[in-house]
């Protein structure tokens, strides 16, 4: 049987694009630049959320919910945000339509709104217009929310989760007394993206501080996790930014602290978004499909009857099997795939093809020998189970796969983190390489950018750990205080 | 301590308004008609959505998420939908601001849209057009589909929770083979709100058919479940539509049936949103505050301690006894309110403005005789209850509290059911007292409407149960086939 997707040693961002599509991850809508999240891409990004989500609240946060709405005059009220989202927002101009005897439906030009509104591209402006209400003291310190929402930025060249006009995130947003507190807020979250990506994912990730002219909009410091994916380009899966006392005076947020003197708080917000299941492709998938981690895989264990219509009787045993498994292990995520108009040669390749991480066929013959094969998504190893060993087996091979997932991406990312001493060699690496390049930079933004232009690489943080020692920069030979992470990105 | 709440029989509208903004339910946004649901109140609707989720998933029906925005075409293919949704929608028209000299900040005359966009106030027509790539056979039927999602409808008068420009809820889309099973869909759907109204939410509704008047934009049946609130008004609280073939053929969606013959599916829409948040508040409310059920309230137990700085070293005691607590029963949700600023009746008030079903108060003394005084929220009861007896004790009391506020809002709700066979006493009830009214129509939409124009009282449901023998309509005087449910409604 031909496989539908295209090999990614032909065309990688084909072999992405078929995978979303073959995977019943997501597909185009006829909204220029938003998704349809087909149900099996929901429960994953679903499966992600719920994980992140009691992480959020298990570190003090709160949920909460602001409009999806925003004033054009409250985005406009920090100077750099408006700069930052201006170009790429949706407009509501009007709230009616009207039925026209020319044109049939219109928009009504008697209901334009006195001011736009924008479909939020991210909530700081709205967020903090409430928090003006709702901080008056000390005591009110610090302010952790959370929020769970879609946003709009108006993109130009869209890609199925790494960067669509619509999306899903959560964005964090807090209020703290000192700047120091502040900082630790925006690092604490970091990590937990590191987590988040490295212990659930399966991603390696390295975190960092974006250089200024890679921060968001409004923000004084902007920390990174940064992932490589297969083809070499470096992608962005979560922010956390120190955003000073930016927000807090642009919407006049003071509070009275323990001696009675006004201030202003300062601010942190993080997001991580839909964008993750692009790392989740990107980063563990083969020719065959998905290779999804058995912590966030919807199906962890497919179970594909090997029976004919003149077995067929047997099939009650298959799922007595299958019932005593889930008593045994009622977190398990099982699916009995046993339409009997399919053969198991294509289900086989169906279920790889979404990336479950095991399967198991039982035949009339395993039913005799009281086994069963299982197969590994990760490595294809098959396995014969006795039927009494799968209750203890199955949680040891899902954490194997767990394992080996992670531990094949970071070979990967090892292998392609490579340092850069010239320019030559810089520039050979970049472009015909790809991925990470540890090197020397003289900390200006003129140096970022002609590096930029040359090579398409960009800065994609200074990393927290590795290589601290100054140098030389690779591309101006002026001092540098360390080696900062390179790569081309999405 | 004067009671920040105007009590429901001065003026309930205020009562309401008050309960939302003190208990930190929802407060007003900058945008018009769009809240902020603060975080007690998303905690209570992350309560709803959680058990309702499950539900969903439980019925075989799966989440995926579609586009926030609809092209204007879209809407205008359903001829009813477009007539119901097109007065009252948030249309984009621009993809970008600009800087302008003289005005600041502006819409970038240039970035107009070749077509608008609709921010969706319902998702049929975008799910729809999807449906049509889904279903290319039979055997891809029935397709049951779920999203929970943001929607926008402009409306003129809006409140917190009841009518909201932007609000959230499920929406579930559902294809079928015929017209039978859509219509089983759509009254099963309705069960599980009725059961999640009743039996988690503890509001009593009665099910049943709108009058084709009443119906959703594009249906062919709606089915309802409704509410008495305590003002004697009632509320729809969720609806369940057989949209027969209306979507299916206004977006061609046609699959081969098993003799190879094309078919035109049926379809089913179903939905409840925070509305359900403003029955929640409307029916067990009293003039201390929220009552909420325990099923769903984000705290089932507060513990106040009753200490003070010379008795603050038995706090560790009363730590103690919580964590005991809390590793017998795993799934309670308490709440310490061991802040040493706030006296004990400040919490007291605090925590029954928010509707706690049940409060721990322990002091020194309790501490000695091994007891701690329980206060039930429902009915105001204090019980002396030895520590050892707490693991029992309280979900028992949980469950009787649930229990109490069905039976409290039943009772209410079936004194205000009355039945009226004149027109003037019709009159009388619906316009002095409220309340549900059971009373004979023609079944003509005329009645319908003069009925409304003299007492704006419409047709809620036709009930599924209750007295079904025919009569004569209480209006017109004309033949009827039963009595059907009227009141005055939000």
């Amino acid at each position: 049987m031909a496989s539908p997707i295209t090999p990614r040693s032909t065309d990688f961002s084909a072999w992405y694009n078929d995978l979303v599509a073959h995977a019943d991850l997501a597909e185009h809508s006829p909204v220029r630049g938003c998704m349809v999240v087909r149900p099996y891409g929901w429960a994953v990004w679903e499966a992600i959320r719920d994980y992140f989500d009691a992480r959020i609240k298990a570190t003090g946060h709160v949920n909460a919910s602001f409009p999806l709405f925003i004033p054009q005059s409250f985005l406009a009220k920090e100077a750099d945000h408006i700069e930052g989202f201006a170009k790429e927002c949706a407009v509501v101009t009007h709230y009616r339509l009207k039925t026209d005897p020319k044109h049939g439906v219109i928009v009504d030009p008697e209901a334009a709104l006195e001011e736009p509104l924008i479909v939020r591209p991210t909530s700081e402006t709205i967020i903090w217009h409430s928090f003006q209400q709702w901080i008056r003291s000390y005591r009110d310190l610090p302010l952790l929310i959370n929020q769970w929402a879609n946003v709009v930025r108006w993109e130009m060249r869209t890609r199925p989760f790494l960067r669509t006009t619509e999306f899903f995130w959560q964005e964090g947003h807090t209020a703290h007394a000192s700047a120091e507190e502040a900082d630790a807020e925006a690092r604490t979250m970091l990590e937990e993206y590191r987590v988040l990506a490295e212990d659930i994912m399966a991603v390696p990730v390295i975190p960092g501080v974006k250089s200024p002219s890679e921060r968001f909009a409004g923000a004084t410091q902007t920390y990174t996790i940064e992932g490589l994916m297969q083809d070499g380009k470096a992608l962005q899966m979560g922010t956390s930014h120190n955003l000073g006392q930016n927000f807090g005076r642009a919407f006049d947020v003071t509070y009275t602290d323990a001696n009675g003197e006004l201030q202003t708080p300062y601010a942190t917000s993080w997001g991580v978004s839909t964008r993750l299941m692009g790392a989740l492709i990107m980063v563990h998938s083969d020719d065959q499909g998905l290779r999804l981690p058995p912590r966030i895989a919807p199906v962890q264990l497919v179970v594909v009857p090997i029976i004919t219509e003149k077995t067929a009787s047997r099939l009650p045993e298959i799922h007595a099997i299958v019932e005593g498994l889930q008593q045994e292990l009622p977190h398990l995520r099982v699916k009995i795939d046993d339409d009997m108009q399919q053969r198991p040669g294509y289900k086989f390749a169906e279920w790889e093809l979404r990336g479950v991480p095991l399967r198991m066929a039982v035949g009339p013959r395993d039913l005799d020998e009281s086994a069963v094969e299982l197969t590994r998504r990760d490595t294809g190893e098959k396995l014969q189970v006795p039927v009494a060993e799968l209750a203890t087996r199955i949680p040891q091979l899902l954490e194997e796969i767990q394992q080996t997932l992670y531990a094949q991406a970071r070979e990967y990312r090892d292998a392609m983190t490579r340092t850069a001493d010239t320019w030559e060699e810089f520039q050979r690496v970049i472009t015909e390489e790809r991925g990470f390049v540890l090197a020397h930079w003289d900390g200006t933004a003129e140096t970022e950018d002609a590096i930029k232009k040359a090579t398409k690489a960009t800065i994609r943080c200074i990393p927290f750990a590795g290589d601290a020692a100054p140098g030389v920069c690779v591309y101006s030979g002026q001092p540098s205080q360390r080696r900062v992470l390179f790569a081309q990105a999405y």
